[in-house]
């Protein structure tokens, strides 16, 4: 994702500062990641347990063609199907609407699983959660040159705010109040 | 704070609403408020129990002139102290740092309080915890047309994001993914 965003520069994350910062807390409650995979073979069913808060959505897909992916191996998971996607979202709150909403962090679909609606069942699993909880927004962010992703997100019924800007206090400037 | 941003008509809180999805779980967990209260009789030490989570920051501010606040009986609270304002914030999170943060929905001074380094107050007391925690960004939103609040906020260290839009879905375009 930060190859495709162009901000490389920016990422630092590693496999061990992740997994110590993310999933501390139930699904939905903080920081939640929904993931997509795919699998040729029907997927088995899963245990009842890990289905009590989410059961997971499972959906048949008709390709034109056969998908070749050629990171295959490295992204298959240890059920045997491929990683192709996730969203990580979170809780935010609008003191307007006093509920709290979802705010999406990222939405991300491996390159070779692009334009397949792959993108949208991500998009769609957050905004029906949201509903769900009687929540009463769903955020994320774009960047205003990235003109095939607003309109993707406007026909998802999205309003794009044009006069927000995003502040941030980051790197020495927010280490500069721990003095 | 609705009637300020010329907002009114999407303000819906009340204080039920507010008191049934807020302060459900410990502070900085999730949405939390910091509460700025004033008053010209120094503040009586609070008890332990309530220092344990978040000491109040208790300071002095000498004015040049008397406060006048043609609201003050309604918004003293039980201590006898009088509520000026509140800053309003949850965790976010950021995979390019892989690291939590703090986002800033609401930051608010009462009219006859502003300009006297309250607000100031608040945003830094944010900060501060933000760097205790270890976390690695403070966030908010300012609209493009509030040149003071833009100036404000760069005084304070934040950089403002110009490329980046943000995507609401809410009302009845989220409420279609119920169905």
């Amino acid at each position: 994702m930060a190859v495709f965003e162009r901000l490389t520069h920016l990422f630092s994350a590693t496999e061990s500062s992740l997994s110590a910062t993310l999933f501390n807390s139930p699904p939905f409650q903080s920081f939640t990641v929904f993931i997509l995979e795919v699998s040729q073979q029907p997927f088995s069913p899963t245990p009842h347990s890990t289905h009590s808060i989410y059961p997971p959505i499972v959906k048949t897909v008709n390709l034109d063609l056969p998908m070749n992916d050629p990171e295959e191996e490295l992204f298959r998971s240890d059920g045997g199907a491929v990683l192709a996607g996730f969203v990580l979202f979170f809780p935010n709150y609008s003191t307007f609407l006093a509920k709290p909403g979802f705010y999406i962090e990222d939405l991300f679909v491996r390159e070779c699983y692009r334009r397949k609606g792959f993108g949208k069942m991500l998009l769609s699993a957050v905004a029906v959660q949201a509903v769900k909880m009687g929540y009463g927004r769903v955020e994320w962010v774009v960047l205003d040159w990235n003109v095939n992703a607003i309109k993707f997100y406007e026909e998802m019924g999205a309003q794009v705010l044009q006069e927000w800007r995003i502040c941030r206090l980051t790197g020495d400037a927010l280490q500069a109040y721990g003095n």
